[in-house]
């Protein structure tokens, strides 16, 4: 067992957003493997590298490629967006170590963090993840819609800041409304929300709304939406939810 | 108003992990102004670059200091560890802002996020935030115990998998024994908890346990815990979360 699997994630976009151990790992790389506009990201440093490009909807089998092509000897990245461990290609390479090869558990598998979208989403705007907050993918792929309704009330119910990361796709349109819808039953209509688009690139947007106001067609894929809890505020063109629950003071 | 403040996040620890933006806003900067450990993993670039070393505890202070600083025409940095949106400084920097001198909203402010502490733990462990997912700071410093406690339930029924920061310190040595209790009620005893020490340095370690058998003495103030969703797995020596709901396929 010669080969090694680095999971990575090229963080938002920005070259200035990915980690050095990131760019090492992908220096170092023989193979890379991920979805093809994520690799066109990286910089091409040796001419010897082989990259494998593949469709955005086959993790699965995409892990499992790359851990053959590490099992044969190779020293293999698999590349993601963001960070690898958050609704990318982290999961999806465990999954495929569970329940495939045995011989790819004695492999030499790491993983390395990168800027996840939320973060260079609160970036973009001032600090609206000050306080607790939770992470919700809207595609419902892979999880029943049920269960990401229970979540979302739940955290409403809780007073949690929200992120929402796909929150719409030409396949799926409709389910950032119905996730306004069930927010409006529990949140004051005056809670700020944000569609930030490109966030960590050159061509980052932002729109700044609130609850009762926050029109879902605004999101596309390359949006994230985060919708503020009760003690999330404006002041001037920012937007930041307070460490303490009470007025700032 | 010429100058300028930046609030950004060193990472976890390892200067592989702090981005080439921070890096080049940290070189810029006339001032550093935060916690002495944060400011200590800075490089020093610049011989005249002034460095403002405080204490842990007094936030929406330095906050206001930075302030002052960049309205007198200095480039001034805010040093946070982490990603410093995520239970760090640049909250308190736009409180700050929101209740400071009305000239301080004219300011060129920026964020630049980072690798938050719960990104660093999950990479080391395999990928247990592969599925949706909330941050709760267990500090009761800024919010009633109240409050996290009802997140916390809220969190557990929902099934999300849940990061703690903060989880003890000497002075707030019961709140992770409490914070167990109420997951206990509510999830499985198999569910599995780790307890991430010094994620993203040289000296990581890594404490994979149960909810069952977890230990809430085993966490410090170095310490991130994170408790797994009803679907979160082992397999060999990792730890994820899947992608889908049912069980790996």
């Amino acid at each position: 067992m010669s080969g090694s699997l680095v999971v990575v994630g090229t963080g938002p976009g920005k070259a200035e957003l990915m980690t050095p151990a990131t760019l090492a790992a992908l220096a170092k790389a023989t193979d890379l493997v991920g979805y093809g506009p994520y690799l066109d990201r990286v910089p091409v440093t040796r001419r010897d590298q082989r990259r494998h490009a593949s469709d955005n909807r086959v993790e699965l089998e995409r892990a499992r490629h790359a851990l053959s092509l590490a099992a044969a000897g190779r020293e293999v990245v698999v590349v993601s967006g963001g960070d690898p461990g958050v609704f990318a290609m982290a999961a999806a390479v465990f999954e495929a170590v569970e329940t495939g090869d045995p011989v790819w558990r004695m492999l030499d598998i790491r993983v390395e963090p990168g800027v996840t979208a939320m973060l260079a989403a609160a970036a973009e705007v001032g600090a609206p993840l000050g306080g607790d907050f939770c992470a919700i993918s809207l595609s419902d792929n892979l999880k029943a819609w049920t269960t990401i309704e229970r979540r979302l009330r739940a955290a409403a119910e809780a007073d949690f800041v929200i992120a929402l990361y796909n929150p719409a796709s030409k396949a799926r349109p409709h389910q950032l409304v119905q996730a306004f819808e069930h927010l409006r039953r529990i949140k004051s209509g005056e809670t700020p929300v944000l569609f930030v688009r490109a966030a960590g690139t050159a061509d980052a947007k932002v729109i700044t709304t609130t609850l009762a106001a926050a029109d879902a067609t605004q999101a596309d894929m390359r949006t994230l939406v985060i919708v503020g809890a009760s003690t999330t505020r404006r002041v001037g063109r920012w937007v930041y939810t307070p460490r303490s629950e009470g007025t700032a003071s």
